[in-house]
């Protein structure tokens, strides 16, 4: 299935087989993920700045503090490359040339538009909340007008995306397979310690189960 | 010490005190993460792409596949700005409104340049293995003449350039302290999971200290 349809601006010319456009794909690895890079250009020089971000259906929502001074000026929205990466692991071959890294990216291209009514701002920001800290706000206090007016949020529809996978072990040249070295992958994660809680927490407060069952994979 | 001069671009406005201009802040951060995000733009269009990098003093080396197709047309270089992003947990505050995240995140602005000599192409795949796999390098077959013409590499003087720092508790409305929730951070690291060893790995050799003990954090 390849319901996002590559063009030319994101299909996958070196090594084509490690590119996906099927949403379930794509959706996966946003899910998973909380940090995405957002980048946009000012006369030319290219920024690119880390944000967390939220998903409803195919539009993806990211605080656009950040961008707000090019904002400002730019009525139209702004184009924007959003990238998403997920580190799964180091590949250690025999030769320093097939080194790689096990990872799952989405790209996403399209023009970011400020979000303007209060309705959608609470809903985009009831998506950030529950994406990064799934449980969370049906607990904590909701934003007030004043702190939703001075919210600002960019919206982007997921429509010019790919994703970008590689998975499994080293892929060597045959003849250094003959090497007595150790090969193989390191799995990485981000995995979540122990939670520290807040010093002004009244006693007998503890942490609630989404807290210390914190997981980004969905079982 | 600020010895990386703040410019109009580099400088943070909002939220300041969590800007750092000091190499030793900045390094220690690179130094920790091997993945950046690059960004650059064709034709006003930004693209964010993930790479793993290295660092020999103050040059970043990248890998420059991703951007050849616009190598090849820019001989003076491509304007970048590569950010370095490591997530440290998630702060959980009692209003929506201040949840937040503790991060380090680096920006470097500036024009990437196309490494030209074999002499230095080597050093910068050095300065990748070794950064991201510390203790390989000596181990594996280093790369034939044919594959250091095929592999592309970019460099990156450091010089604009700033950190952005976020750690501590939830910072919330003084009201807020009141309510009856759990409150605090939750840690979060990119944490090594057990070798998985290349089926093809001759009996007997097993996984090296520098894979079983791997960190990134330098003690």
């Amino acid at each position: 299935m390849t319901d996002f349809q590559p063009t030319e601006r994101t299909q996958l010319r070196r090594r084509p087989t490690r590119g996906h456009y099927d949403s379930e794909t794509v959706f996966r690895i946003l899910d998973e993920a909380f940090v995405c890079h957002v980048g946009f250009a000012v006369e030319g020089q290219p920024y690119v700045i880390p944000t967390t971000f939220g998903r409803v259906g195919r539009t993806l929502y990211i605080h656009g503090s950040a961008m707000s001074r090019m904002l400002r000026t730019l009525a139209d929205g702004v184009q924007v490359c959003v990238t998403v990466t997920l580190v799964d692991g180091l590949v250690f071959a025999r030769s320093a040339f097939h080194n790689s890294m096990n990872y799952r990216s989405v790209l996403m291209l399209g023009r970011a538009l400020p979000v303007e009514s209060s309705e959608e701002k609470l809903e985009a920001l009831q998506a950030f909340t529950e994406h990064v800290m799934p449980g969370r706000w049906k607990e904590i206090r909701p934003p007030t007008d004043q702190e939703l007016k001075g919210t600002s949020v960019l919206r982007l529809p997921l429509e010019e995306v790919s994703a970008k996978v590689r998975t499994g072990p080293p892929i060597d040249d045959e003849e250094d397979y003959a090497m007595r070295i150790w090969a193989g992958v390191l799995p990485l994660a981000l995995t979540p310690g122990a939670p520290l809680t807040d010093d002004r927490v009244p006693a007998g407060i503890h942490p609630p189960a989404y807290v210390t069952e914190y997981s980004r994979v969905k079982v």
